[in-house]
């Protein structure tokens, strides 16, 4: 049900602004009553994401404090429509002027300009990733109803510049990955993949990577045949964060290459209850949670925005140009993607959640 | 909008329907009127989904004859709701009865269980491929709306058994998909691809690999941004197909191994419009499409159903049982889901198509 | 969640065929799984809504007979879509082929035809009363399910032709309101409506009325604010019936003749429940049921296919000609329409009831 | 497609706010980009809803200064998310205190607290008629993108404390309307309904009435069947504002009582064009646009909240008590409704507008 803006049938959310407007922020709709939720909840979210966290990330100086407008009553949600947003307040458009009629390779400029017609150029405007804030906003609030369930979600970088990171996450490993600055579980391949972003920052060039995401406590039974089925959704909710260009569920595109018997996760009696030996298929059978811990995995692309000179067109002259794109940016999306894949994961979840009943709409 | 067994928000299609049922279908509502439609361009697709095709398929001798039982009137769409159903002759349930407690490895068995309480155990029931008729049936209505706007979905097997085919689809390369079994663009690989899936299949094993469908003539400007991505809509359809566990566009995963100054696709100026000199991005930026082909992948896990013993659960009796899946099935499902993965591309074109008003709601 | 050919957002229903098509048939995706059901729990309201049951009703002499497709097995439901269709069998389109040009007064001929460009103009295609075939389908659906919560809806013709039934509805009003060719709770009044029917009948004319549908055992809580509220969902179902042209919920437009004073309902203690006196809401207050009765009305204008000369349009000849609209009609559709708004009604309900999670997805 | 807090299907908004909380707005998501739009567009139908306009109206000082956050770039719409607010400043909970366990007769109070367990009980909360002003902003949007197409929509009260104001409204009869406290027509009318209400505030009491809308230059074709049909979506816009339980298209409810010979609009040819020589259907035939006038009318009941003594329930201790609602209420809403009928029923008409394919996505 996701449409323009809106993500979610039952546990919605919609997303507003534009890097260099007046404020970012979403609204979020379905949230069950008497859920106890504090400002603070969303703001620690709010902080993993924000620029300037450290050496790897963008020196945009954001502080991106929370307000929450609506929906909050005495500590506690009223069921009613959470209104949350953050100012712009560090945004300078000086350097973007000269981007008004130039598109820059990699970014929407060239396809929103030919759907829109008239776009704010200013750091992407819509198209920005500033505009997951409004992600990360409301995948807080999820978060927190979702730990009502004891449903927790850990996201961690497995792969920054071709340097896999070792090990599996926990239930418990969100320390460990918010111990360093790339948010892996691997603090060998940490030190490693924190060189290659910084190498390539100083080459004027930017690295890609993949995000992997695991949750613990689903219960079975979540995801709606044959459409809306939990993959779908998941798929649909984590390839709309800007960059990510790769999806999988479990082995994914490994399993391509297995035999059956290999791949098939063959069932088990554990304590009385029917789990799978392997978790090849990350949670998922048919679309529906089978009570294993769900693992997906985002590709990102490389930063589009880089120093380097690259070869493009200004729309107005119509003629080849070249372009240098200056600004604050992330050499590597990776590391603040984290919680931004997090975030939709826990949108998702928290949408079946309702839809089958598991999550009731007043919390007690 | 994807909700339970309802594709799309303007292209809408519902399918319904179990295996060994009374029959499966669909219902397409939203395509435009006046679009001049006959069965035979729907039977057309179908067939080169239905069983029993080659050395490679399963032996169901389903003729899959499709009837239209609404929607068209004298040769051309009403623009009213076009249900249309194909009776299941040739379901063998005798079988299926030793499944009645005993969940197939791999199969969404378990999970449905856990989710309805009640399942047709009888071929998979709702979760079986068979599903898959009432996609393709409405695939073909949008492919036939597509061809108005000479929009061209190619899909082929990418690679099977772990062997890749070389070579890129082009707007004319159904021909030679058509011509091998195994529905792929490089007749040496195919030959291989086929040799693998019947050693797998000698072997009582299966194999899996991956779909690869270029669209080619899309106009760019279709998507819908943030969660309404042309991207997270392709995503949500393709995973949404029996097997599917992966999901990228354009270079997809191996773009998270780039550096930026090689994954941007530089702008040039081609007879007057802007085009990009590669295209890694597979034809979409910042969730829209960008006017160049689009190119998306799906990796398709191993048959779940082998004969091969293995291990799982009787839930009856709550013990540990061995179990060899009889029936008939496709060693390697990629050959026949090349039509399938061409539908849910085509499904959700044509949905983007009418959102953005490049398609009209009345064909003249 | 209403979209095009589909009601309802968890309880979903698409309707589907033409008048003088093949068939006509609906899908019902959401239902609950384990719910038992047969075709005779169908059928029974089919029946209620055939042609031909009495004098006053038309004499196309359909017997829909109703075929269950798929979602169900060994007598329940499956969660997964119920599939219905009814063959049209005794379609005469031998008096409809002058109305290929010709549009009739009070009809949807017209705007259909501009919408569409094309319509199957044989008994008014799409735009017939024959398309709530699938309605009362799908309501039955619903009632079985409801009555699993003993929710009971009571529909019955509350005036005829100027000519108004005293009483109230109560929960075992149906045997009373079944037993009179015109459906009404008020005996007296029922044999002034069918005289009234009968004289605009051999007056080649028609009447209108009013269908009164109270609902029993509602539970306090249905309904999402402020878009999606259960009065707005009720006046949206109720509205999509071919001929409504007015709707209300409790004392509706008399309310607005009220003092404060008078219109408010007191609110009491009843067995320790909180209740109101008086029902003048009619079970709903901002949006949302309060756990008494709930009462809609439905304003039918009269059949629009009369016998009597009416001017119209040849749009072929782009001349004013004169019409006498043959065929077999009702004089009134109230009587036939009173199952079809329990049906909508029903179906609200279900849809209210699986959102809010007073509904489980499985039936225990 | 209205589903909890947001109406709208490709032209959608969102409201939010209680009415004593820190704001009230709403996020217009799907306005075509390039409409030109200013903040001034949106506060001049802001002023004709907001309180304290005459003697007639609550004496609530909200200015209510609009702030726009995003989506508006130079002059123009991105066609991106339009994001509104207005602080809640003048909001005086003291009154309130008291109402934290009392339930107010004819207000929400009791079943939202049925639904949600908590409320937030200062003003109403969610259920006030503040929540309005989201509305409001939301079709200024509509009306202003619905100019570029020449629709006109012209609210007036119909009907006040049963006086009825003769006279038909048409494309030019907004001056008329506003120049009276009561938005009417008609000028004799407007003195005696300007008394009655003034008379029921002095009793401490109440009236209701009938607004009624007309929609100019309505293109035919707007509407999709069967459940989405534009009288559907009209119904459930307007039965959604606080307040509304009756609602009617052109001749609604008195068509009831009429015959097929009078009721049935005669098709003529004036000026080459098919129109109907009266407008019984109020420009609505088959759930379609006709091209005729659209014309809506919706009752409102009495205020709800009045300062005679009335019965009630604590329920807290579980006992009766009696109440007198005090705080600041209009007496009568109908005035103060008019800009909000106007709003909802242009929002319905810029969704069907966009989905027909007559508003493009891109204004030129």
């Amino acid at each position: 049900m996701n449409i323009m803006n809106t993500i979610g049938r039952m546990f919605r959310a919609t997303t507003w602004g534009e890097s260099h407007g007046r404020a970012v922020g979403c609204v979020v709709d379905g949230c069950p009553s008497n859920l106890q939720l504090t400002t603070e909840d969303i703001q620690r979210e709010l902080d993993r994401r924000k620029p300037g966290q450290s050496s790897v990330t963008t020196s945009r100086g954001e502080k991106d404090r929370l307000e929450v407008l609506s929906g909050l009553f005495e500590g506690r949600t009223l069921g009613t429509p959470i209104s949350m947003l953050v100012w712009n307040k560090d945004a300078d458009s000086s350097k973007y002027e000269k981007l008004r009629d130039v598109v820059r390779p990699g970014h929407a400029d060239l396809a929103w300009r030919m759907k829109y017609g008239v776009v704010d150029f200013r750091g992407g405007g819509r198209s920005s990733a500033r505009e997951t804030v409004g992600r990360v906003a409301a995948g807080a609030v999820a978060k927190k109803l979702l730990s009502k369930l004891n449903i927790t979600t850990v996201g961690f970088a497995r792969e920054i510049a071709g340097i896999r990171a070792g090990g599996e996450a926990n239930v418990s490993s969100a320390k460990v990955i918010d111990s360093n600055s790339v948010r892996t579980i691997d603090l060998n391949a940490a030190r490693l993949m924190e060189r290659a972003i910084i190498a390539a920052k100083e080459d004027n060039d930017s690295v890609g990577g993949i995000v992997e995401c695991a949750s613990f406590g689903v219960p079975p039974g979540l995801g709606e045949p044959v459409f809306g089925k939990l993959s779908s959704d998941l798929a649909s909710a984590v390839m709309s964060i800007p960059g990510v260009k790769g999806f999988e569920i479990g082995c994914g595109f490994a399993l391509a290459r297995m035999n059956g018997s290999e791949s098939n996760d063959p069932f088990i009696l554990s304590k009385g209850l029917v789990k799978t030996r392997t978790n090849n298929s990350g949670g998922i059978l048919g679309g529906i949670s089978n009570g294993m811990p769900l693992v997906v995995r985002a590709a990102f692309k490389p930063t589009s925005s880089i120093a380097k000179k690259q070869k493009t067109v200004n729309l107005k002259t119509n003629r080849q140009v070249e372009i240098q794109v200056e600004g604050r940016h992330d050499p590597c999306i990776v590391p603040r993607a984290v919680p931004i894949v997090e975030a939709m994961v826990n949108l998702v979840l928290a949408d079946h959640g309702l839809m089958s009943g598991v999550i009731p709409r007043e919390i007690r």
